[in-house]
C-alpha cells in the first residue's frame, strides 16, 4: 500500500506561547488520519516569515502528499503565510481575481470597503487556487507543487473547519484510492507498562502493519490505567475489522496467561 | 536585551494523529514565555527515532537556550526519545548509575521487578544528569550541550508538569537573568480586524519593542469580535507596568478616534 505522508503547520504567536490550546491540529491530525494519511509532524511557529519559509521546505523534501498550514492568512502585518509558501516554492504572489471576487463580495455584502489591508488576502502563491470561506474573509489557498498540495486555511477553528469539511476533504478524497482506519482501545488497570510492552512486541510481529501502542494514562483509584490502542489501516473494511478484533483479542488472552490473574479491562471504544 | 531562544518538542503518534490535544505544548510554552524566553516552534513527531534526531539537530542549528522534549521515555520498544537526543548530538546513550538508581528505588517501593524493559529507562545520553520523576517511573533528562541544554521529560502531563514545576524551572531560572513579562487583553467588538490594523501599525511604531496583536475571535453575538493583546517582556516591572498601560490607551484612545463612536471593549484581563 502507498504510503500518503502528511504534515500539519499551525502558524502564530499565540500557540507556540501556549496562549491557546492547538486544537487546529487535532482537528486536521484526526481528519487526515481516518483519511489513510500518515502525519509524519506537527509544526507550530512564530510569525516570522523566514522561519516558516524555512521550515516549509524542509517539510517539501520529506515528499508529503499534503502539508496543511492554519493561521497567517488575515488582513494584519504580521499575517504572512502565503508570503512563506511563496519563498519555499520558489514563486510570487499575484493578485488573484478569484479571491479578488470572493473579497468583493463578502464586504459589499457587509457594507464594508474594500481597503488595502483586504486587498492584501488576495495575493496568493503563484498557480494557486483560492478556497472560499463560508464564515469569514480571508479565501484558503491550494496549491499544487512537484507532487505535493499546499493548503493554507485561516487560523479562526470554525472558519478553517468549515472549508475543511466542505472544500478541501472532498478534493483529498478524490485523489488518494479510498481507505478505512479500523481501531479500537482497550483500559488495562494495575499491570505495568513495562510488563504488557513484552506482550506487545511479540504481537506486533505476529500482525506486522498492525499499529499497537500503550499509553500509561496515570492513576485510577489509586492503580496503574494503561489504554492499548490498536489501529490498521486497509483498502477493505472487513478484512481490517476482522484483524484488529484478532489482535485484542491476541492481546488480551496473552495478557491474562502470563499474569494469571483476571485482567482488568475497563472500557472499551467502539470501532469507527 | 539577549534574547533566549526556546523549542519545543511533544513526542508521541497520538499527539500528531489528533487522538489527544496538546495541552504539553500549551503548558511549557507558556511557562517558558512568563520566564521571558522566546519560544520559536514547536514541533510534534511520530514515534521514528531518525526523523526526531533529524528534527532536533535542525532545531540545534538555530542555537536556542534550551530545547524540552516530551514522551517517549518510557519502557516500550517505541520509546527512544534519549536515542534521538543522543544521534542529534552526536553522542552514546549510556547506563546512568543516577538513574538506575531512582529505578531501583522506585520498583522496590512498589514491590516489583526491575526488568529489562525497565531498565531501558535509565539509559541517558553520556553526560546527562537524569531529573528526578516524584509521580511516575522513567526519570527525565537534562543534558547541555553547546550553550543549549536539552531537557527530557515524560508525555504524561501530570509526571511532566510536576518535574517541571519541581527541578527544571529552579534551574532555568537560575541561568538567566530575571525579567518579568506584562499583558493585558481586551475586546473590541464590532470593528472589523482589517480597519484596526493601521492604527495597530501606527503604535508599534510608536512603542518598539511592545508586542502587539490582533486575534479575530468570530462572532459575538451576532458581531465581528477582536481580541487585542499588548505584551512587553523588561527586567522592571513597574516600568514594563507603565509602558504596557500606555499602549493600552493609545490603541484605545485611536480606535475611538478613528470610527467616531464609543468603542465597545468587553473584557479586560489583569496584569500578570
Amino acid at each position: 500500500m502507498i504510503e500518503y505522508r502528511a504534515w500539519i503547520f499551525t502558524l502564530g504567536n499565540e500557540v507556540v506561547q501556549g496562549r491557546v490550546l492547538n486544537t487546529n491540529a487535532a482537528f486536521i491530525g484526526r481528519r487526515l488520519t481516518l483519511l489513510g494519511l500518515k502525519v509524519v509532524g506537527v509544526v507550530s511557529l512564530i510569525d516570522d516569515v523566514d522561519t516558516v519559509a524555512r521550515y516549509l521546505a524542509i517539510a517539501l523534501e520529506d515528499k508529503p502528499k499534503i502539508i496543511v498550514t492554519t493561521g497567517g492568512l488575515g488582513p494584519t502585518h504580521d499575517d504572512r503565510t502565503l508570503e512563506a509558501v511563496a519563498i519555499a516554492t520558489k514563486r510570487s504572489l499575484a493578485l488573484n481575481m478569484d479571491a479578488l471576487e470572493m473579497l468583493k463580495s463578502r464586504y459589499r455584502a457587509l457594507g464594508q470597503e474594500l481597503t488595502a489591508e483586504r486587498i492584501k488576502m488576495a495575493y496568493l502563491p503563484e498557480g494557486a487556487i483560492p478556497i472560499p470561506n463560508p464564515i469569514g474573509s480571508a479565501p484558503g489557498s491550494w496549491l499544487e507543487v512537484g507532487g505535493s498540495v499546499i493548503v493554507s486555511l485561516p487560523g479562526v477553528p470554525r472558519e478553517m473547519e468549515a472549508m475543511w469539511v466542505s472544500w478541501v476533504e472532498p478534493r483529498l478524497k478524490a485523489m488518494i484510492p479510498a481507505r478505512c482506519i479500523v481501531e479500537k482501545t482497550f483500559r488495562v488497570i494495575d499491570v505495568p507498562e513495562a510488563l504488557l510492552a513484552p506482550i506487545v512486541k511479540e504481537v506486533v510481529n505476529l500482525y506486522p502493519g498492525v499499529y499497537i501502542k500503550t499509553h500509561p494514562i496515570g492513576d485510577e483509584l489509586g492503580k496503574q490505567a494503561i489504554d492499548v490502542y490498536v489501529m490498521y489501516l486497509h483498502e477493505d473494511r472487513d478484512a481490517a475489522k476482522k484483524t484488529v478484533e484478532e489482535v485484542v483479542g491476541a492481546l488480551k488472552s496473552r495478557f491474562r496467561e502470563r499474569y494469571g490473574y483476571e485482567l482488568k479491562v475497563t472500557e472499551e471504544e467502539g470501532i469507527t
